[in-house]
């Protein structure tokens, strides 16, 4: 359970999620004029890095902070190519408003770390030596307190430490934040955190931070919890095992007669289209009580023969992220992409195939195989049950597992191609999805599908656990609290 | 460059491998007699646990070292099942040749730990305490220091602290001591190496150990060299790499036009029956010699293909391994299977097949696929390239790359099927070659096929490279130094 927040000048509220309660803010326009109180002590805020979140909160930031007095100055490498972008949406050199980022750092009272996670892993030293005592970092993303604690290191003593962590890619920020100026409640959700509070002032900041980029709801974590359930999330459900799930179905519906079209449609499409948007809409139970009594069994014999192989892939994922195993393989694998750069894996014969059909998708004429979703959802609930075991709350186990996949993931993979979205994540995202999608794909070929092959059998106790499973309530209850517009990004 | 080593009880013999040179000893039944002077100063031998290498180490010592006046004892755990298995094999509780472990470490001047690398892990404090100063602690295997060092641990700094590695599964080490009793020379070859040497008689002693569990040909290593090949090799192309290469064929034969049974028999019989018997009778270029002309383009399109995206793996399970990522996760997987044992893998399609093929085997038709020869050859290549540039000694580099493949374990997944041989080796080697077989396939099917499905092409600065390498003359030296009977397990 995650310590009760108090802020003096945002207001929470109690939200019940399955057995859990939790305390949220609602975020939104009318709370700007409450920004100066929230960031007291703050004159300059530093956003360091210009790739995906960078630009969409430091835009976010001056435009909530606008008439406050309070500077957003971007800070880049030395000769950096990005000065150009960022001068494009109005932070310039000439102004003040970018700079050399250890200038900036030096001279900011609040820097949001926004660049890559391997950048944070090599510069940190210099970045935490450019802080003034007393001053505020923010990440968006716990990666490098998880490098920190692998090697036995920390942040400085003698700084606030925040997160706030959005929901959705940088341009989708910055998107629904423009949208929120006239569709009521539109950007996107974030959660917040509060590492060390050297001045009494830090969950302020955080809160501060986070409705001022646009939150309309945001969800309490640690920093902890949040790189835990992030760097897991990606390599499950959210990119590793869409991939690995979607290469084996492929194989194994060929093998039993379909075509490559049909075999595409029946393991990528399915879940990226039809399976997803049920979810989004309708919650995750909705998919089961759309299919037939005999897709209702068949869907209940591959989620029993899928759940326990999925599960045991997934603690090892949590075991090698809680570890440090698993960022010190990311780690590494910065200084060898310097030798091989990573290749592309979407030209094999599947993502060719799913090119073409595509092309000539008609949304409605896409099936919703019973077996590709007691697969895929046996996973979704193998991922959910163990995040709530390792006591994550609720509102992150939802996101990381549930709202992330459908609302925004797997729209821009119905878009794009699973294959290709993978190709265009993060470094990290992506290296865990390529290291563990042959993992989902090899477990469920060796001890799923020879199970269904010999007939299946439904495990009445999977089936029930399932069936009565907490989160159905939670996502009820997060999906209430969602924008009212679509935050995926599908071009 | 190792440091050359010294001992006034064994004679050394220089060997010229590639570019570099070694020093190696020679071993035989006619060495026994110096056995005494080399284990001077010790009185009892204590062999911990009885799996693999104790019941065949522990018997060699007792029978080598007959009639010295040295006593070998076993040590296990109090009311282990093993007690039994070590009576039959003449160690008694009742005339003290066996006995609870730490009893008999504290009382042997000599500790040889042959438990699993996991126990390793979990006991070591205890057993570290439990020995007296200036005692010597032996290994097998170097998977404790791995351990040590990403802790930042060490051994203690008032032992002696050696290995000997034996080149071969621990029923291979009895099975071949007992034949060298007739004839001469047979025996499995072994790696050595002092990490700590606190009386001036570490070599001494591991030399002596060595000659006493029979080894013919003993060759100079680190301990930290040793287990970093070790467990990447059989990562790479010793378990890991051949079950995701066949398993990526085996689909791809079948993609392109061949039955199951065809697919199997070019996929997986050629590598571990004729490919691997050339390699160890004939060397590595001659199964390219074999080719026909059109063979011969076959193969080196196909190696030129895979060289760059094995290497790209291969490079990602050494930094792996010698991060010490690989062993956390290891040990990681120890406290995960309390809850699900590890299932296995050889029930799927492919491996069904493979069953039926053998049972209707006929030796002498199964083909040299160049593809396949191509893609496994180019693997094994990419390995050594590896470990040659990592420093580790052309003895090692051979071993794990190549001898201890067509010697030892290809011959046995050729009995028994690779999906067979994974599901039934140590721990540490399962778990890395379920972890990374479906790196290798995904990567091949990825990068490799498609370019083969365009033609292909021949880099010829790789062919020229494989053709010339120096791993053909380190191969041949090193075969000579081999016994004379066959090493391998085949029921």
């Amino acid at each position: 359970m995650l310590p009760e927040f108090h802020s003096k000048i945002f207001e929470k509220e109690q939200v019940q999620l399955g057995d859990t309660t939790e305390y949220i803010v609602r975020g939104g326009r009318h709370l700007f004029s409450k920004l100066p109180e929230a960031f007291e002590g703050i004159k300059q805020i530093g956003v360091i890095g210009w790739s995906s979140q960078g630009p969409a909160q430091a835009q976010n930031l001056r435009d909530s902070l606008e008439g406050t007095g309070i500077k957003v100055v971007i800070g880049l490498r030395a000769g950096s190519s990005s000065f150009a972008a960022a001068e494009k949406a109005g932070f310039k050199q000439s102004d003040g408003t970018a700079g050399e980022m250890f200038e900036v750092i030096r001279n900011s009272d609040m820097v949001l770390l926004l660049i890559s996670d391997a950048a944070q892993t090599q510069q940190y030293p210099a970045i935490f030596e450019a802080m003034r005592p007393g001053t505020t970092l923010g990440l968006s993303h716990g990666f490098l307190l998880g490098h920190l604690q692998s090697i036995g290191a920390d942040f400085p003593a003698n700084i606030n430490v925040i997160a706030v962590c959005p929901k959705g890619m940088g341009p989708s920020v910055r998107r629904l934040y423009e949208q929120g100026k006239s569709v009521n409640g539109a950007g996107i959700n974030s959660s917040f955190a509060v590492y060390r509070d050297v001045n009494g002032r830090a969950t302020e900041y955080a809160l501060g931070w986070a409705v001022a980029i646009g939150a309309p709801a945001i969800f309490q974590t640690t920093l902890e919890s949040e790189y835990k359930s992030d760097i897991f999330g990606e390599r499950g459900i959210l990119l590793g095992a869409i991939h690995g799930l979607a290469e084996a179905l492929y194989r194994w519906f060929k093998a039993h007669g379909a075509g490559s079209e049909e075999a595409f449609l029946r393991a990528a499409e399915s879940i990226t289209g039809p399976i997803s948007k049920t979810i989004s809409k309708h919650g995750i139970l909705a998919v089961y009580e759309g299919l037939s009594e005999e897709g209702k069994v068949e869907f209940l014999k591959a989620y029993s023969a899928a759940y326990h192989p999925a599960f045991e892939i997934l603690m090892e994922i949590y075991m090698d992220v809680a570890s440090g195993a698993e960022i010190r393989s990311v780690i590494n694998a910065d200084a060898r992409f310097k030798r091989y750069p990573m290749g592309k894996i979407d030209g094999n014969e599947m993502w060719t195939v799913g090119e073409g059909v595509r092309a000539k998708r008609v949304e409605s004429e896409i099936p919703v195989d019973p077996t590709t979703a007691g697969i895929y959802i046996a996973t979704m609930m193998a991922q959910i049950d163990l995040l709530t075991e390792m006591g994550h709350p609720y509102s992150e186990v939802a996101n990381e597992s549930i709202i992330e996949s459908v609302d925004s993931l797997n729209p821009y993979m119905h878009y794009k191609g699973v294959a290709y979205m993978i190709d265009n994540c993060s470094t990290t995202a992506r290296l865990g999805a390529r290291k563990w999608a042959p993992r989902f794909d090899y477990i469920l070929t060796q001890l799923a599908f020879p199970k269904l092959e010999q007939g299946g059998q439904i495990d009445e106790e999977l089936a029930d656990r399932f069936l009565n499973n907490n989160i159905h309530q939670v996502l009820k209850v997060a999906g209430e609290l969602r924008p009212p517009v679509d935050i995926s990004v599908v071009g």
